[in-house]
């Protein structure tokens, strides 16, 4: 049997915000919006997660969000997101004119108590708050949709495997506190192919594909098998982050989320559609590396596209 | 339908030799030994293509093939290789004592012509001979078998796309004139994982998979989803490189092949058996980036594998 691939997915690009948080070098408000501005350059990103809306003593990087998203020149149907930790987080992102929230909660009750503070079912009467505060009538209307991202779906650094079980009773859990959609996160990089499909094949009965992202690191090499698994499981919706920043502070010196352009680069060779530029993303990943100082994870970027062809040399080429 | 992975894979450790060779530090004939017998000592590796038998002006980092194998302790039933360009390099490779020899020939002629000054027929001319020098009677008995990998399998940097015709074709050919089995290589990373599952599956009704191998770069971030294709499509042999190391003259600076611990590392995670240490090979390849001096490409080395636990912190982590 063939590997299954959809005729078009959706990438939603996380870079300004899950990749930036951790980079060590923290971008001025005016680069932060010449990123995204970028991106949403490149063509149809289904959302930009352009900032987040914590406490800005925990996460200093992100202390501008506001000023982001009031610099940044919108681009619709693109979505820009917004991050929220609680409802005061939420009321702040949608003064900010956030399109979407994002909330994340984790399937290992000890990894959200670290990040969080909170108890899974707590996170959970959170993210009920937020939906309140996003519906008709209490935030400018329309109703601001609410994602939430399942964070150690596929493994946790302190309690180790996760079972599938719980994260899927955790999808169900948000979907019903009403979350128009879930996203299954790999946080530390600890998914594996088989695991995916699997993962993917059930959350997808819950959820429908349309309500269902997947959200990989590269963390251990495997981003990019691990996206070919969930395709082949039906999912239609990825994150990527440009030029493959971010990480995880659980991995020092390992690469983070799954490269944006080497996605769609992989997923435009096999004939997928995302109605993005790939020359526009190597470009933007090039310009973000000379901001950012240090050599970024992304291989695109560096070889070029499967396309690029070379001049036959009159010398014979060194060792190939 | 769930992705296939067989119950066990057979494992090529290329890095002395494909790797070695692009790498701009050379290493001394004891680090050679040095290296090869560490991954030796690392269990169920199939080979290990441990030099070569070509021109040492045109490839001078394997001046000392003779030497290396010579010096290295075997243990049976690893079986080490060496490439060799012609059947003087094959006359020297079975007086230095190959198990088998590697012969690589090119699904595009203008790649070949390049390579290797000859036509592809010329190539299959000399694979005759060398096979002839191999077999019983000539060569130090019993047979020492050839293997053939044919490169630019999944696309060429001067011709472009390769059609898979013309790959099978070549492949049936080189199990005509004698070889024991084809590799089908990603010379220049330009694989993609639909591509990968088509040519295998074709490949492998040909040959049948005990006599088909893969060898994929990760010049573009798919290696290890095409190696994941590839298994879905019933490969069970697959080449790698310690730490990743190694890479391709048409794309400097990025990375090379297919890093063998990332493999085995995610091959384990799938339950898929190699019957290789895994953390013997990660200790190997943090060895090994000392002595080449520059940060390798691969990935679990730093990350740890997923099984790695971390204590549960008093402090909230930053930014996860």
């Amino acid at each position: 049997m063939p590997l299954r691939v959809p005729a078009r997915v959706h990438i939603v690009e996380v870079g300004p915000r899950d990749g930036l948080q951790i980079e060590p070098r923290t971008l001025s408000t005016a680069d932060k919006v010449a990123l995204i501005d970028r991106l949403s350059g490149c063509g149809a990103l289904e959302k930009i997660e352009a900032g987040s809306f914590v406490r800005p003593d925990l996460v200093p990087q992100m202390a501008d969000s506001q000023e982001v998203f009031r610099a940044i020149r919108r681009r619709p149907p693109i979505r820009y997101t917004g991050l929220v930790g609680n409802s005061r987080g939420a009321e702040r992102a949608l003064e900010a004119g956030v399109d979407e929230i994002d909330f994340s909660v984790a399937a290992s009750e000890t990894f959200n108590r670290r990040n969080v503070r909170k108890g899974i079912d707590e996170s959970l009467e959170e993210l009920r708050r937020i939906v309140a505060l996003a519906a008709p009538g209490r935030a400018p209307a329309p109703a601001v949709p609410v994602w939430v991202t399942i964070s150690t779906a596929f493994g946790c650094p302190y309690e180790g495997e996760v079972p599938a079980d719980r994260v899927l009773r955790l999808a169900e859990a948000a979907l019903e506190a009403g979350a128009a959609g879930v996203v299954l996160a790999d946080t530390t990089g600890m998914a594996y192919p088989t695991q995916v499909g699997e993962l993917v094949r059930q959350a997808a009965r819950l959820a429908g594909t349309p309500r269902l992202g997947l959200h990989f690191h590269n963390t251990r090499g495997a981003g990019l098998a691990n996206v070919l698994a969930a395709l082949d499981a039906g999912a239609v919706r990825f994150d990527g982050s440009i030029g493959g920043i971010g990480g995880c502070p659980f991995a020092p010196g390992a690469t983070g989320n799954v490269c944006t352009e080497d996605m769609v680069h992989m997923l435009h060779a096999m004939g997928v559609e995302t109605g993005i530029d790939l020359s526009c993303l190597v470009e933007t990943a090039r310009w973000l590396e000379g901001l950012l100082g240090r050599p970024l994870p992304g291989q695109v970027m560096r070889a070029g596209p499967r396309s690029r062809r070379y001049p036959v040399p009159e010398e014979r080429p060194r060792a190939c």
